[in-house]
Parts: structure tokens; sequence; C-alpha cells
């Protein structure tokens, strides 16, 4: 499970990264068929990741203004502090006890930890497949998505 | 790791139920962005899973022409065929030894069991994640990607 941590983290900040290459009126652009532009693509999976991580952790939700985060330097400023949080908890226990059920404020559900670490992680993934067919219609040559090796392989 | 293969093989099943609503053309349409087609793109997760899980079996890669897949029934019958046998070797332990080597022959590198089930996981949530995308383009609801509950949540 840490590994796709690690994974889906370093594929994020390379997508930071990526978007040096773009104006911030096509990192803010609206687009079709994601949770809304580039950058907010970005802030969604920082912060339903995040939010669920504090529930796991018995924590209030924390509404997190996407108006306070909507430039390159901002988002990578939130994404380092929400992961370092995380990776704190990683050490104290966040994979521990995974069949541990969680309520959430959201929801009239609670979950198992072990549902709840799927969950973002498949999110995380999802979202970054939409941002891949952006950067191609922008022409652009999207983040690698490969899990092993990070670079091109035949069998992609 | 199963749990994983469990919502990814529904998510695909209902990719492929989703299909029917769109004409022959549409699913065999070049689109921008991801492997090809939708139905294009949903052989290429099956076809790719099915060549790492072979290699993990120690078989020889087959290669399966999409020619003799490229319609909705025979693509279904080649997702049930595949995850069969790969839900018979979950029984006979893909799970089991995670750091075991594996070689690839169509790379000149050797990765664990660990590290390619992984692999194909996140490969296959990424091109789904680009599927939403085409199906919003088509101004049709694309299939949840939720782990959870499989149905709309707050924080999705």
């Amino acid at each position: 499970m840490q590994s796709f941590f690690e994974y889906i983290w370093q594929v994020r900040e390379e997508w930071l990264e990526w978007c040096r290459q773009i104006s911030r009126e096509e990192m803010l652009k609206p687009r079709t068929g994601g949770p809304g532009s580039i950058l907010y693509t970005l802030f969604h999976v920082i912060e339903v990741e995040y939010s669920w991580i504090r529930a796991i952790q018995g924590k209030e939700d924390e509404v997190i203004p996407f108006e306070q985060y909507d430039t390159l330097e901002q988002l990578k400023k939130l994404s380092n502090d929400c992961r370092a949080e995380i990776m704190e908890f990683m050490e104290e226990g966040l994979f521990a006890n995974k069949d541990e059920r969680v309520n959430v404020s959201w929801e009239n559900q609670s979950y198992t930890k072990d549902e709840i670490l799927h969950h973002v992680i498949a999110h995380d993934i999802h979202h970054i497949g939409q941002l891949s067919v952006w950067a191609r219609e922008l022409e652009l040559k999207p983040v690698s998505a490969h899990f092993i090796g990070r670079t091109e392989h035949g069998k992609s």
C-alpha cells in the first residue's frame, strides 16, 4: 500500500512540474470529463486524499478552499504540507489495523481503513488518467503513468 | 491486492456494458490521449494485464491480435477468458512470494511480482480514467470509478 502512495505522490509531483510549461489560463481552463481544470484536478486529488486520511485519524473534516491554492506555487505548498502530514501518520500507524472501521463526517457510512486506502489510491490514479487526455489535447506529452521504472515500456 | 483486481474487473465489466449505448463507429473511433479507441483501450488493459500475469507464471508472451476481438461480444469473451485464467492462478499463488523476481520477454529487465501487480493495477485505473473523459465528450455519464460503494459520494 505504501508503494502506491509513493507512486501517486511521485506522479503528482511530476504533473505539478509539467504544469510549468503551460500558461495560467490553460491551467485554469474548465475541461470536459474531470473535476474541472488541470490545476483544480490536482487540487482535488490532494484535498480528497487529505480528507480521507484525516477521517482515518478521527480528525474533523477541514474544507480547503481552492481559491487559496489556485497558483502552481501555492498548490505545490499544499501538496508538500499534506504529504508531510500523511507521511508522519504513516509512521504512526496509517497501515496498521486495516479492518478498523472509520466514520466519515460527509457520509452516513463507515468504512474500513483498508477500503479507504484503496479508494484514495484508485481515485488519484483515475483523475491522473484524465489529465493525460487533456495533455494530449494540448499536444503535450503527459507525465508517464508507469508504476514500473517510470519510463517507456513495450507493454505499457 | 486481490480487492484491487476485483475492483478493476468490476469497473471493466461495467464499461463493457456501458459500450452497448454507443454505435460501433463511436466504439472504434480513434481518440486523443489514450491507446486508441474506446474498444481498443478496453482491449489494451485486458491484454496488458494478461501478458504481465503470464510473465509471472513463467509462460511465453502471447500476442493477442485486436482484429480478432474488435466487437463488444468478442471482447467480453476475451475479458471473461483472461479473467478466469487469472482467477485460477490467484488460488494457485499469484499473491504469494511477492519478492520473487520475474523476467519479462519484452524487456531486458526483471521485476518483482509485487512491482508487476502494482503496475498492472495502476495501468488499468489510469486508462479507465481516460475513458471517463471521452464519455463526457460524448455527453454520456461515465461508469463510476469509486472504489468505495461504487456509487456517488460527497468526497469523490
